[in-house]
């Protein structure tokens, strides 16, 4: 028998129709031709998807499983998500919700390279949750951009990301904006004893993005940010495969929430070696529901066969008046991403506004203000 | 001034706050942070994003606007895709409907190597559409495909492409498949005197995909599909402009369509080098409607810019009867695909049911049933 995952899909159907809509969504995701065409007993035994389980909810909706075999997604990230939900994300009546695999299978992925404690390790933070900014605007210079990451640092954040914005642009190209933040890393680090991570974000494709890690290494960065949706879940993959002493930081751009379930992304983006994974955190200016945020925060830290955790990084309008609030709410094993409101302070005040919320995260009894 | 691209969205709103929300969305998909915290002149002026048309359409949606400065995206397709409908994306109320670019900007993209007329002088086909079918199911062994594709190849058809779900499993691994299908290739031309040109479909990352690419060219093959969504946009850009006597075939699983309007996709394939572009025919198991269906299909062959046309090619449960009247909406510039309802034939009917097919195509008139 074959071995199979169980994608779970939300379906919008009548009632008398689901279950043919089912099999339907199960023969696209599998061998995509009229079942009744298939003559192979293999193929029909093996490799068909199968409706496991329908189940109806509200208003015209159902949730479906589908066990689809994984020996048609063998261990490549992309077509686990071409399998998954490719041509059906093409139906508005079809969201993927979420998936499950046998350990066995789930064993040939090798998820997270450092995870939530090594990323705890990088920092040297114990007993609290980590914090991270964000590196913007767009059209800054890179000495522009790197000075303002050393006044983050300076203010004592664990870790600085590039905004998912900043490519290889002319005002800042990747190389000179990533070794101009490298070296204001060290300087604030010469200061304080403690050195910030600076994360940058990686574009382009997968050779363009060993080159760019190359620039990572020899600025003896630890960790840099992909995009899996933009770069392919395939290259993701490859890039934390082939560099098992990096942490990878993933982005959610162009990753569709509407379609794609918060969970089942946080799945797979922990799987193809997410160490942190950066999600737009309820009441922000996203839509993510509180539960939506519980249930990915999760899926990613859940126990999960051989995997790593993978730290929570919650971002997206957070402001640091609400920092106590959504430290409550996800406890310490998580990363809390505040960019754009403390880009809010003039750059003479950068430094005591990022302490603060640096503070803050340390002594979430505290509260705000303490500036 | 910056050098601006139109980004075309749908946005639910109401009506006192649709003005909001597009500025908004003008900030996400440009700095990404409050506008009140930029000091730069240059990063106000020419790269926050700018709404330049709101138009109230029904039911609460508007069509909005916004320009996008080109400098924050170079000439990288990835960068593109991030820029256009990245973090907006994530929000459910938005949905990228097209994009429009001064003709300066768009020269840096190569486009379709080969485009519409190199398909057709590949295939020697003249006066009329070209026609292809798809190599399935999944789990098939590499011979079993190739022996389908040699009826296919029999029956007279311009092109074959792997189902899209084919990638390198156990059963049919890509070297193997991609050396019996070209070898079939070569042995029914033997007899026709008429090549038909097998086209492998790509997985992975960059650098997998160059060496799949290298097996290609060991057998000759003179065209590959990539699925774009999947593989990234950069990867699909940058093999395409690496193998500029190569023809792509983009397929688009993946790609959501419910979210990013099929114009805004046939546009994107075509500038990124798409020589003949897949997608969902209406009426068939798809959701596009007609009209959505004659929009992409002009987006991929009217002028551009310097850009050559794509060849639409309609795809998706199409049967034989609908084949004129297909023919009569898309015009002899296009491919018609048809797989599954070919495959209904016994291997050893196949051939004959490929020839009615190619047959109904060459003479549109004569109809259905000649065999």
């Amino acid at each position: 028998m074959a071995t199979r995952l169980t994608a779970r899909y939300r379906v919008r159907a009548e009632t008398g129709a689901i279950e043919q809509r089912a099999r339907d969504i199960a023969v696209e995701q599998s061998i995509e031709m009229p079942v009744s065409a298939v003559r192979n007993a293999f193929v029909l035994s093996d490799v068909v998807g199968e409706v496991t389980r329908i189940v109806e909810g509200d208003s015209g909706w159902f949730e479906v499983d589908i066990g689809l075999a994984v020996s048609t997604i063998e261990a490549d990230g992309g077509q686990l998500l071409n399998m998954l939900y490719g041509n059906t994300s093409l139906h508005d009546d079809v969201a993927l919700v979420d998936f499950e695999a046998p350990p066995e299978w789930l064993r040939r992925f090798a998820g997270p390279n450092k995870g939530l404690e090594g990323l705890r390790k990088m920092s040297g933070a114990r007993g609290r949750a980590l914090t991270c900014s964000a590196l913007k605007p767009q059209g800054l210079s890179a000495d522009a951009l790197a000075e303002i990451a050393f006044e983050f640092a300076r203010g004592g954040v664990d870790f600085i990301k590039d905004d998912h914005g900043l490519a290889n642009q002319s005002f800042s190209p990747f190389e000179s904006r990533v070794r101009a933040c490298a070296r204001q890393m060290r300087r604030a680090a010469e200061s304080s004893g403690r050195l910030t991570h600076y994360v940058p974000s990686l574009f382009g494709h997968f050779g363009q993005m060993q080159r760019q890690i190359e620039i990572a290494r020899e600025e003896s960065l630890s960790a840099v940010m992909v995009a899996p949706m933009i770069a392919g879940a395939s290259t993701f993959q490859a890039l934390s495969d082939a560099h098992p002493d990096l942490a990878f930081f993933a982005h959610p751009t162009l990753a569709g929430a509407a379609r794609i379930s918060p969970v089942a992304l946080a799945r797979l983006f922990r799987l193809l070696g997410a160490d942190a994974a950066i999600f737009p955190n309820y009441g922000g200016r996203f839509g993510y529901s509180p539960d939506e945020c519980r249930r990915l925060a999760a899926a990613l830290r859940e126990p999960w066969g051989d995997k790593r955790a993978t730290a929570p990084t919650p971002a997206g309008g957070m402001s640091l008046s609400r920092v106590p609030e959504i430290l409550h709410f996800y406890g310490p094993d998580a990363i809390l991403l505040v960019g754009g409101a403390l880009l809010a302070a003039p750059l003479d005040a950068l430094a005591a506004e990022t302490a603060a919320f640096a503070r803050i995260v340390a002594n979430p009894d505290l509260g705000v203000g303490v500036d």
